[in-house]
């Protein structure tokens, strides 16, 4: 149902009354008594009554008193549970969950994807909820680097910068060369501390989040040599994120590595597993000397490219775990490839449980850093069916975490860096679809989709030349559907509130709150006794 | 800078091509191993450069390791002074904070608002927050009514009923009848305890959120007996909103009422102080009822209608206080009257601190409902200058009930009914203003707002016949400015996700976690020793 032209004009004509209508009453509030007196068909408008068919069939229970007393009860007695003791266990092992982009609308949705808005994604049932704020030190709305130089060393940055204070500015070829600028991260402390430290994402290894682990860069977008030098600094003042994993100290002693990006390891002349080119300019294969550095500690360390390969290493035996499982990010969950019915790519889950297998063998326990990160670039693409699933398996991956340790002496930690700008809106019925249209129409006699980004390429699904789209007949729920965005952006910008950090172990109860997105280090080194915020060195 | 026709044929090209590159990936997803690799120029997409002309000046200070480092500290210091000894008092007295429709995002560009994203709206101060899932029984984005039910009753109702539970649908003529479906509120166990109970509210005392302390209906809309009639009800049978405040047992004995809706309170031949006609159509005046009901009582109660009104009652003589500021809801707190340079309406912060007055002067304590309502209207009508200059004066009410009162025995709890669509967009630079144009341009070549709407009024400034309307030489921080909105609605409507709970006094260690809207009842009346989930009667 395409408009045409008379609908077109009657709906001009309508909003142009609108127009009028406004421009009345901000006369009448200038030269009158404010009343705010709203007509009936104004309040109706507000809190429109819904039509009566519905696709929603009802729970019985729920329409009992009882039901919901029994629930409020059981929370109580939960409440009452975790603080008849608090958890002020040291924390030997800490694990932080980076669901990147992940606002609180997206795990909200991702209840709704799930089935029911009374489910709760795993980690919403962690005691503690704090708020964090994420703006930069130049942005309100920041991006993955900076934040990560945040949750991860404690410090907040400029938009764009990574591990280093906000002495240096995105893309200063010379400022960040000066190491007093460079943060340490709490993988850092850890490995001071004697702990294993080691990093697991769905994005390149080399990309912003996971690299506030281990790089110091002016420019996130350094990955490799070639990025420094097409930015007009010198690869030889610069090292690029990929060379420090691979040399600088924190880097070389992670113990496990897993996620995406080969290609940023080796020279753009060499090929790799599964015959794609690499993007260096150096002519190194980082891939080859990672390998040949372990070998000279005599360590028993293992690379591996695939799905079956990670399966073959014996964890129980691995010093050192490096696993780059595509030439760039990570397929998307729902995406990764299968040959002979097996998936050719590990899942989020998978690449934790090897890597929480590695780092529990060291006695002196671990940080893990788990980054599901392509929930951020499915909202840049405002392929919200996609966020959602990924956030769904980030959840998978928190669960099994929490399976696989004991709340007694591992500390777990699940935030998001940045929000993005999506949004649940119109009056969806209890058990619609989320990724469906809303029961109501919009003034233009046109359907709109519950799920909408402020901005973004789902422009493209917004507007033509006929006027806003109907998407009536267009299957939303569609994986690669990209839902409708106001203003036409190549790609969809972050979101500036607050995100969801939810804690569960040693000091959980430290993480509720309201504070600084850079508090969130200082809190899991205390827990766990490591770094400048070590309980040890705050009781001198 | 309007665009010319070459500009939009421009724009729809660029909008094709990008359409046709998601087609043709679409396709590779299909039939080929997903390769996730991001060219350069799409990651710069998603984390532009901006521009070096910006309009902020740095602050030194945050250019320091040691600053993040010393507010880290000082976070950490105050979670270890709390959970040294959790307050587990009783709480005497209980306030409820509401600000209606205050979503994570409203609070966080309120903070932007008020000059920088580093400060601290005041009950963001409070060191326990939560997360609260707001869907009604039937519907997944809520209403101020079944939201009600749900934070004042602990229990989950139907879209647009108050004080019943799910068995009444919204309008059902006879199921509200039936007191059984009656949910009891937590004004009623603080006045079955000797608790005085009272009610502040910038919306009409009868409106969803404040009636859901004393009233019990099956639509929101029947705050007048002529809206139940209209409906095709009877009123013989249905009690409405404004009677059942004067009449019914919890809305008769609360001590403070404070608000705006005058008009509901009076028959439609009746003028009412300022000259504004009632609404009734059972020719009663309900005013004199209740000052009829108190004096037959032997009670020391006042009527007010105005701020100066207010001001001459002796608040430490007052038995019952009744204001009725306005003939509908109370003004926006900017938009108040002058009158000889002094307000004719009291302020939120005001009514707040009159009504903590009268209702410390009962030795067994109170439990008082505030709600900032119109946080909900200036959103509905997009206008989000107005929303963020609600919630400041919300939070500045809640500062005053802080100092008014004592954490040791006063719990005071601050949340909302229900999000809205409202986001913060774009890339703003750290201290720009928060209600100005995002610094990058729209793939059309034109800016976008940094604050917009999934839908809403706001759309008249968004599309026009020439297509996206350029707002460069619009003043986009007027109190009046209807933000952009993607779909056209009369008036925006509410978010889906969940909305944060923050907690100071007795028992505020229970707030945290993410629970059902309807537990935070369950978990005052614990805090407080009431109702069905009081300490004493849990522990038999």
């Amino acid at each position: 149902m395409q408009r045409n032209p008379t609908q077109k004009i009657k709906m001009a004509k309508v909003l142009g009354r609108l127009s009028l209508a406004s421009c009345l009453l901000a006369l009448a509030l200038v030269t009158c008594p404010v009343r705010a007196d709203l007509s009936d068909e104004q309040e109706n408008e507000q809190h429109p009554r819904m039509s009566a068919s519905r696709d929603y069939v009802e729970l019985d229970e729920e329409l009992n008193t009882r039901f919901w007393y029994n629930k409020a009860q059981s929370i109580l007695a939960d409440k009452l549970t975790i603080h008849k003791k608090l958890n002020e266990n040291r924390a030997k092992n800490i694990i932080l969950f980076l669901g990147d982009g992940m606002s609180v609308h997206t795990i909200a949705a991702t209840r709704a994807f799930m089935g029911d808005s009374n489910m709760q994604v795993f980690f919403e049932k962690f005691p503690y909820v704090g708020l964090s704020k994420t703006y930069a030190v130049d942005e309100r709305t920041p991006d993955s680097a900076s934040t990560a130089t945040a949750y991860l060393s404690g410090v907040k940055a400029n938009y764009g910068t990574i591990g280093v204070n906000a002495q240096v500015k995105r893309g200063d070829c010379l400022a960040a060369t000066d190491s007093s600028t460079h943060t340490e991260s709490i993988a850092q402390w850890a490995q001071e501390a004697g702990k294993w430290a080691g990093v697991v994402t769905t994005a390149r290894v080399t990309h912003a989040s996971p690299a506030g682990t281990y790089a110091h860069v002016a420019d996130r977008a350094w990955e490799h040599d070639g990025k420094i030098t097409s930015d007009g600094c010198s690869a030889e003042l610069n090292t690029d994120i990929a060379r420090q994993l691979v040399e600088w100290p924190v880097g070389r002693d992670l113990r496990v590595v897993l996620g995406g990006g080969r290609a940023y390891f080796r020279d753009k002349s060499m090929r790799d597993e599964e015959g794609f080119a690499g993007k260096r300019k150096d002519g190194r294969d980082l891939i080859k000397d990672w390998q040949q550095d372990k070998a000279e500690q005599g360590a028993e360390a293992k690379y591996v490219w695939s799905r079956s390969g990670l399966k073959d290493v014996d964890l129980t035996k691995t010093d050192y775990l490096l696993g780059l499982f595509d030439v760039s990010h990570c397929p998307y969950h729902a995406d990764r490839t299968r040959l002979n019915s097996e998936y050719v790519e590990p899942s989020l889950s998978e690449m934790t449980e090897a890597a929480i297998k590695v780092l529990s063998r060291n006695e002196q326990g671990y940080f893990l850093f788990v980054e599901g990160g392509r929930i951020d670039m499915a909202h840049h693409n405002t392929k919200a069916r996609k966020a959602l699933e990924e956030t769904e398996e980030f959840a998978r991956a928190v669960e099994l975490a929490r399976d696989l340790t004991s709340d007694e002496d591992t500390l777990i930690v699940v935030t998001s860096d940045h929000s993005h700008t999506m949004t649940i809106n119109g009056y969806p019925y209890r058990r619609q679809n989320i990724l469906s249209l809303a029961p109501n129409l919009a003034l233009d006699e046109i359907p709109f989709t519950i799920l909408s980004y402020a901005n973004g390429p789902g422009y493209v699904n917004t507007y033509d030349d006929q006027g806003r789209m109907d998407l009536s007949n267009v299957n939303t729920a569609d994986a690669d559907f990209q839902f409708q965005a106001t203003v036409p952006l190549k790609s969809e910008t972050h979101g500036g509130e607050d995100v969801g950090v939810f804690a569960s172990g040693p000091h959980e109860h430290f993480f509720s709150g309201n504070y600084e997105q850079s508090t969130i280090p200082a809190l899991m080194a205390y827990a766990a006794n490591i770094g400048p915020f070590a309980q040890d060195k705050l009781k001198n």
